[in-house]
């Protein structure tokens, strides 16, 4: 084997994104023992910093796995088999949550809307309805496969008027994106370390209310999960460190430093950068008489969706892209495949200059 | 928040290890996407390493997850709820796969035998002859918690007499020890990438037979974990790439540097360096009258038990240790707890100059 050598690529799709360099440099870092108490000092601002993040006075960790292992999460802890699950479906990774919960042997209600659109919040008012015993209730605040924000304030109002759990996927919406988890009635987040937090993949931050902590101590049954057990993950990261598994101490590293260096940016302030490039962005898309289907109210900054023109071949153009320009773009998933081209613009990824690189290899190539 | 800043500690505990610099440093390098064509090519030279690291033509793949993931992926793809699952319990992590076990709904029958001793396999021949129908037989080869090595080939050949799977766990034996995966009839081992290896925690270094592959495919219920799925974890790591989720990029890049390294090493020279470290650590401790309760024929060289004695309180000698002399080491758990600390050297920690200075520390303290 040769020494690893790789070549920066400017990574321009739906995720994972450019991690920043101080964010990578922290892993030169030597490892400490997940119980050193030098580490526990890390794990203690970690947390604090993510309970900023996410508005929340409760609880908040970092699972040591993917995105996808804090939708599972969720999954498995609050509900048990059997019990009846609504699951708000306008996307891809929706459908990722559907898949899940049919292999957790969970009731499953899906509400399924049409994709890049915002959903009708009186629809799940109405489910709840004719649902009374439902327990939990799933929605995605930033679809990655749409480029779609949903109202997670108003869905959230309407699940707090019943006994159910409200879990939501933040994923691409965290530091991209206001989320308000105290406010807005949530009791479980789970999102990715690699979008807007500029962190490399391999964790997944979470937030966690008290009454969703005591809803999984409590239950009939212990989640068929450990690894992903959030009471036990909530037990190791809170005061008492109680151990579990051995986390991934270097990830933790890159963590406590992509929430400093937000910290340093200000929240609000990075919220502002998304939002801007994303406007110039659109804004150069559309001067090339290029298609944005997603409706300005319902859009993300984070990631912009674009039609792709019908003498264009998909996979021929990305290909193009990234061995002839060093850019990476996403394509369509779902009901979206073949249709659109997907730009991420987020965390590390979101620079004006690559937004100038992008619309040239766009207006020159298409 | 101040930007980050880590002390090194000699840390000579049961894991994580230390990880060598210039796998830290590797982590450095920009991130690709999870489906760039850079970053398959280094997927691919992963995957090469680890099926020769454990001697198989079949399948290796890393999970993003600790060990313990890896553990669960097993208990929860090679077998189904129900299904009756032989597990050989003679410590600590023994008894976490049990637990595991449990919350899957499998019928496990353990095969309960004295810590710190090599279990007799005519036990596992008597007890497959009892329950023909087991479906899954499961061993630890190195168990962490009392420092003996199992005679897994013996196991092997037992099983393999049968129709179960057998699966194991090499979370401190891999490449430490010798593994012959393919010889043993081994059909899914899982490892931890932070101990021998000399890599960060966060992956699951494990190899499976095209059997387990073709029996989690064609089982009557999908497995109940996605995140965990075996079958789709080695779809994407296999030549098609099927994307499943967003991989710990930067963790992938540090194993890659890891079996570089090994490569440059030489896996027998590594078992090697092991052997006499650890020759000379347990040389040391009986020249200073500590008791080492494993007998020759069992222990582990990666680990050592030792007794601890009366007159030292456990809690403050091994805060003594990290305090005043920056040493991690570490205690005993379940039947051991309170009664031996553990000695790890392994990987980046297995050097002649540390097992030096905890014998001084020791011949000082004790």
């Amino acid at each position: 084997m040769k020494p690893l050598k790789v070549n920066k690529r400017i990574i321009l799709g739906p995720g994972p994104s450019s991690a920043n360099p101080d964010v990578l440099n922290s892993m030169s870092n030597p490892i400490l023992g997940y119980l050193d108490p030098d580490f526990f000092k890390i794990l203690d601002d970690v947390r604090t910093g993510l309970k900023d993040l996410y508005r929340t006075k409760d609880h908040a960790f970092a699972l040591s796995g993917s995105g996808s292992s804090g939708m599972e999460a969720g999954l498995t802890c609050l509900a048990e088999r059997g019990d009846k699950v609504i699951i708000c479906a306008y996307g891809y990774f929706c459908e990722r949550q559907i898949l899940m919960a049919e292999r957790l042997g969970l009731e499953i209600i899906p509400i399924r809307t049409e994709w890049g659109k915002q959903m009708d919040p009186s629809l799940l008012e109405d489910t709840l309805k004719e649902n009374p015993d439902t327990k939990l209730v799933v929605a995605t605040h930033a679809e990655t496969s749409t480029g779609v924000l949903q109202n997670i304030e108003e869905l959230g109002n309407i699940v707090s008027k019943t006994n159910a759990l409200f879990m939501i996927d933040c994923v691409t919406s965290i530091a991209g994106t206001e989320i308000l988890f105290d406010d807005w009635n949530i009791d479980f987040s789970y999102a990715g370390s690699q979008k807007c937090l500029a962190s490399p993949p391999g964790l997944s931050p979470c937030a966690m209310s008290e009454k969703a902590y005591q809803y999984i101590k409590n239950r009939k049954t212990k989640p068929s999960s450990w690894y992903l057990d959030l009471s036990l993950v909530n037990d190791y990261w809170d005061k008492d460190h109680i151990p579990q598994y051995t986390v991934a101490v270097s990830s933790i590293y890159a963590l406590y430093e992509s929430l400093r260096l937000l910290e340093e940016e200000g929240l609000e302030n990075r919220w502002n950068r998304h939002k801007v490039n994303a406007e110039k962005l659109r804004k150069g898309l559309t001067a090339i008489e290029l298609n944005l289907p997603i409706s300005p109210n319902d859009r993300l900054d984070q990631l912009t969706v674009v039609t792709k023109p019908d003498h264009i071949d998909d996979v021929e153009f990305r290909n193009k892209l990234i061995y002839d320009y060093n850019i990476e773009i996403g394509r369509g998933l779902g009901d979206f495949a073949g249709k659109v081209f997907r730009i991420g613009l987020m965390g590390e990824s979101c620079k004006s200059e690559y937004v100038d690189q992008i619309l040239e290899v766009f207006q020159k190539e298409i």
